[in-house]
């Protein structure tokens, strides 16, 4: 552009000031190759008054969502996945949906998101652009915004690329009584939908496995989702996202802090098809892949087809279904009854040979 | 330990499950030994109630502190300097404290920290408990709690180390003046002490520099500083902590954004002696160099002399000076008067070829 437009904040940058297409040092130091990063790349995607001002720190006003008692709740994840394009997403899809659903999880709406980039030298501006472009959507999608943001660069040669942190900041309405309930014996373990998803197209992409059904991250924000749960359920004891470690550490984690036995039916649980087959092709369990735009819920029993109903009307929740129960018996121990009648011992995860899942 | 004690929260760990010491990429998959990371490492440093519920989001009650219409302010800051740890200062101290000073910036007091850790395999697992140890004694010192947080694991090679971001909530008192009244000719430019304190204590530690005083990094959290301030001048115009960049690019942005010019008098600019020998050993100009505990503050220039003497009775400030002032000729240009008597054009920092300084 050859005029500066009247709305565009901070400097005026008519001409590139290096016309490489790639990360450099420089756009890190905080000069003007910095600002013409922002204003080039960041300002454009995320469109908003708050970032515009371009200071330490945005600031709103959230009297009236916090009015009546309303509490605040603040995450944070950081992001490092590769490729950072995938069947179904990008790590831009996954810095915002997934910051999004650790607020959903505590019945939070979010607010405001903040994102920080840590861009290796070198890195495509192109591929930056196209991921910030993913971010945008993704937070339109969520009815989000990012409000502020920072960009550091490290040298080359480090196979870095780009990892995200985003960080969240949302509301808990006064009136929730999520968690406020303990878990007890006999409330329903719901599953949103199937599970696998993300992890297995990130793995299918990085070995170059090809099924006669793409495998597609489910990548997506769950707040809707979780209102919907909320709304036919008040009294739900506890809402999860199982990302990392799957299925099957989220279960453990419920039943070692609740100190309850959860039994879950392998035959109820909901897995695609081309998923079971590239875990069955890899070795992996698909209890033990990450998901990103799955939860689990429990209820209490007599909410369990209500809140079912609920969510199979939403989008997001169309293969909900009761995969277990919470059980009085072999506390802190999450059980399976397997396909063919036998039971196992569902483990906590010890880690995770896949780096960079998310 | 042989027994759990009653408080700890979710997973024995009574003996480490790998007897190993650096980080493994099992430590970033969300099972028993990234548990075991943050039981052993992260929460009995950062030792609070919100934390220990390691849920995936914290909620907080924050309606005594919104009362009357306080606002809410937001930031993020991702750190990558090496070397982690330099004198005065670790990558933990700033971590912290950028974040913590970003929000009082705004005038904001910091109510809740989160923090993101991208941690490279192979990492020392001693180096990260130190790390964690300065980040939270920078917290006590800062008074503000570290209540959610998030670790992901990179493989070895790439040279990364170790990248923490830290996001802030603060509240900005429904009374604040601060930024509402524009900055105006005859305002006053304050200095909070000496300037280039940060980046040259990391560039000689770098460079292997010896002086015959150290330099230290001035990295500290300026909250208390800036309520002397607010306290004495409630009309200030605009505070600015000058990190990348350095003054210089702190006092480009202002003029740009406020439309005016600046001049500043080289002879009042504060330098520590062995900052100025290293800046010219190594051909640095100190008002590019990123500062970490400093702050400048624009005041309108009846308040020069009271906001001088408030910040000069903290202990962050006793060597704040009157730098300059804002003037109406040269909009947008920040101008200084040499020591020799002279003029010069203090030009926005293109870029900076100093990686990872913050």
């Amino acid at each position: 552009m050859a005029e500066r437009s009247p709305e565009s904040p901070g400097f005026s940058c008519p001409t590139p000031l290096l016309d490489h297409e790639h990360v450099a040092i420089a756009h890190g130091g905080g000069g003007l190759l910095s600002r013409e990063l922002v204003e080039r790349i960041f300002l454009p995607a995320f469109s908003n008054p708050l970032l515009a001002e371009l200071g330490d720190a945005a600031v709103l006003d959230a009297t009236e969502e916090l009015a009546g008692g309303g509490r605040l709740a603040v995450s944070i994840d950081a992001h490092v996945v590769r490729p950072l394009f995938f069947p179904g997403g990008s790590i831009g899809d996954l810095a915002v949906n997934g910051t999004v659903n650790d607020l959903a999880m505590s019945g939070a709406r979010p607010i405001a998101l903040t994102a920080a980039f840590i861009l290796e030298e070198g890195l495509p501006l192109a591929d930056l652009a196209a991921v910030v472009e993913r971010m945008a959507a993704a937070a339109r999608r969520a009815g989000v915004r990012i409000v502020a943001g920072d960009t550091k660069v490290i040298e080359r040669g480090s196979g870095h690329g780009l990892s995200i942190t985003t960080s969240g900041v949302g509301i808990v309405p006064a009136t929730s009584r999520l968690g406020r309930e303990p878990i007890r014996p006999g409330d329903v373990v719901l599953a949103s939908g199937t599970i696998g998803d993300h992890g297995m197209a990130v793995m299918s992409v990085r070995e170059g496995l090809e099924f006669d059904a793409a495998i597609e991250s489910d990548s997506a924000p769950l707040t809707g989702l979780v209102r919907e749960i909320l709304a036919a359920c008040p009294a739900t004891r506890l809402l999860r996202d199982p990302t990392r470690g799957g299925v099957a550490a989220s279960l453990n984690e419920i039943a070692e802090r609740a100190k309850v036995g959860i039994e879950i039916d392998e035959a109820a649980i909901p897995v695609e098809p081309a998923v079971a087959a590239a875990c069955e092709l890899l070795g992996l369990d698909p209890l033990l892949v990450a998901n990103e735009g799955k939860l689990l819920a429990i209820v209490p029993q007599k909410s369990a087809e209500p809140v079912l109903a609920a969510m199979r009307s939403h989008e997001l929740g169309r293969r909900a279904v009761a995969i277990g129960r919470v059980v009085a018996d072999h506390p802190r121990v999450v059980v399976m009854r397997t396909a063919v009648g036998g039971t196992r011992i569902v483990a906590m995860p010890v880690g995770d040979q896949l780096p960079r899942i998310c």
